[in-house]
């Protein structure tokens, strides 16, 4: 009998979970082009760029462990313990509370498999379905949100969102829109009592908007009120990778959540991320990740550990990771500017003031972004469209399908390539 | 407000896989043991020994990857798609395709972030709660079986067991037993209707058997006649890494899913496991990597690739990894024979067919195994209790007590001293 002629039934939470995801897309299409296509022109997914100082400080950090005794047959033989190794845990905690005064250690922390693991477990631990049969949910103050949150409810329908404010910071014929948090709406949300945890990624992914010092307190006294915890997604926030153009505190507080990763540094592959976070919490992860996963890998704990026990890992931000992704920003920004007048459409950026990505806004597009989304890959052109980024909202928002997510980081020639066909392409579909 | 006085809710299925579990246990013992304290003596934890012939192989893969370009750029840099390396999976196809005949391509194969990760996402696939409210479980042929499967269900009650049968191959008197399978019981539990797989580790991960070719054949037909996967754990097992002494071939059918993994080969910290299934359960595998973690981790399978692609990796069974193990398995066995006889105490090894445990039974225990795992650790001797791979099995068996896992793939010296303090420690509960 032929495999294909097999045909298995999948339970209702497997079918859920392994149904067709945004995520999966992206990561499909980006991964196959990666491997297989080098023609293709790679805007969409969220892979970070060779960056050659960073680059360079970590091909040396792997001779000189390889130059250690045997320091790398230890790496890859010794697992550590669940919720991560715990000299990383001890001078990433010691490092936190001495730079910015949060009040934690070691016990606070847990490592994860990259930061994708990381919200699958928290979300799925603090929302769904509780004792008594009562379901909470996760309130996203602002969409549009990361994509890759979506689908990773047990349950369906994990996720309340908050359509936002725009402001205008250069006038309206300035192209360039920021989101703002409509708080009357966060509060309506939060007053219908089903909510378990406040998530948002700081910087946003997708749009690039910063959350201010005055959100970020402001969610915090909500989530506190409220007795149910602040999730922030620093990824490409601070206080590293500092992948940000904006100023932005670190923001820790004994009801917030926060994540970090070494992505964004760089490191994407070495898949870790670390969770600060209520003991409980922290505790909660590492028997999640034991029973999920057993351990997680130690390559990226070990590559940055010796930058984490001297606190350089807080210098790559300012002095390496940020003016790299900045320039690709400003010459992106011009590119747009320069594309999209020229070819007569009407367009917006969002205020990129983190991540490497450019939110781009046609106004008055005739076809969905999904439909601008497949003529552009036909062009060699692989972006993100920004339906995907709106989930939870249930009022009808025309925005959500004028919208596509661009990652600016490639090198400069493909990038402007890529924008000149975007704006080739939007012209022939715009109202 | 301090950390501690934040107290939060967790959901049922959060709260489940949250709580103390076997895994989690036995993975804290072995982190903790290995990082902070080195005078206990590790025979816990299921961590492979440094192969020195294969730890120098790996040494010079990494050397060769920092040489070659910006491979080792490229491999840190670059997410795979969620299925895996296409090129990885390719390769290994090809390899069990052409050496096994196994009607498979890339499309049945699924690279997830380990074992324990493999069978996270494969039995909460396969069994819990169906369309309609049907519910299905995992039907496991033969108990004792693996403790990390134990709390991996997002529902409760994933398993059904089976009591096995017992044989004594050296005589009543010859100190070794060895388990087969009872199937007139795993043919009543199966028809009872509620099964959605048959899983088996092969060799059995804690006892060391090797479930012989005409039983997997038997397993195999009981599966497809109802329709079922079989699901193989091969961790220690065939093709590779070949952690057996007893003759076993490799099976795969299109019913079959078998995992296979890096771990036991000496590379546990790549968190690298494959899984080779009909297509669509290996799709759906690729499809909860990118919601549950987004991709896996490449280094593993940067590390081996070219060993699959010439075939090679077939060789470090027979050629290295076996003779390694089956050296500390006579060794130990020995060791057993001298230290259990001299103190007198009732006991019986399982016979030693594969992975790197011994299986000890210590007939009429005064206490629980538990208890004495507890006695031991306080002497500086980490074993696994036996109680903790009994899981399924509805009926009262006092063997379950009565029984620990060792780990003695240790330094021989550490081996011998463990083995010295659990024959005094059993001598003190003896009946």
């Amino acid at each position: 009998m032929p495999a294909t002629m097999c045909t298995f039934e999948f339970s209702q939470i497997g079918a859920k979970l392994a149904g067709r995801s945004g995520i999966l897309e992206l990561m499909d299409d980006m991964g196959r082009a990666l491997t297989s296509d080098p023609e293709m022109r790679m805007l969409g997914g969220g892979n970070p760029a060779a960056v050659p100082a960073f680059t360079a400080l970590v091909r040396q950090r792997m001779h000189e462990i390889l130059a250690d005794g045997d320091a790398f047959e230890r790496l890859l033989l010794h697992y550590d313990p669940p919720q991560g190794n715990p000299r990383f845990r001890n001078a990433l905690a010691a490092l936190l509370r001495s730079k910015f005064g949060w009040e934690i250690g070691p016990e606070n922390l847990a490592v994860t498999s990259g930061g994708q693991s990381a919200f699958f477990h928290l979300f799925n631990l603090l929302v769904g379905t509780f004792t008594g049969g009562r379901k909470k949910k996760i309130l996203l103050p602002l969409a549009p949100e990361y994509i890759g949150y979506a689908d990773q409810g047990l349950e369906p329908d994990l996720f309340v969102s908050c359509r936002p404010g725009m402001e205008w910071p250069q006038g309206l014929d300035g192209h360039v829109f920021k989101y703002t948090i409509d708080f009357a709406a966060v509060e309506t949300a939060l007053a219908r009592g089903n909510i378990g945890a406040i998530a948002a990624s700081r910087p946003t992914n997708p749009s690039g908007n910063v959350l201010t010092d005055a959100e970020v307190a402001r969610l915090s006294a909500l989530a506190a009120a409220y007795g149910i915890p602040l999730i922030l997604d620093n990824a490409y926030g601070t206080p590293f990778p500092g992948v940000m153009f904006a100023p932005a505190k670190p923001f820790w507080s004994p009801q917030t959540v926060v994540v970090l990763g070494l992505s964004k540094l760089g490191l994407p592959n070495t898949r870790t991320a670390i969770i600060i976070a209520p003991e409980a919490i922290a505790t909660a992860i590492g028997s999640l990740t034991a029973v999920v996963g057993l351990a997680n890998g130690t390559l990226g704990q070990q590559i940055v550990l010796p930058w984490v026990e001297s606190g350089r890992i807080l210098e790559f931000g300012p002095q390496i990771i940020r003016p790299f992704y900045e320039a690709r920003s400003v010459a992106a920004t011009a590119w747009a500017r320069e594309c999209f007048t020229a070819a007569g459409v009407d367009w917006a950026l969002h205020a990129n003031e983190g991540t490497f990505f450019h939110w781009l806004w046609l106004k008055n597009l005739r076809i969905p972004a999904r439909e601008l989304y497949e003529r552009l890959k036909a062009r060699k052109v692989l972006t993100v469209p920004g339906e995907y980024f709106f989930f939870g909202l249930k009022e009808d928002w025309p925005h959500r399908h004028e919208c596509l997510r661009l990652n600016y980081s490639r090198e400069p020639e493909v990038v402007r390539a890529g924008y000149q066909i975007i704006a080739e392409e939007a012209a022939k579909v715009m109202a």
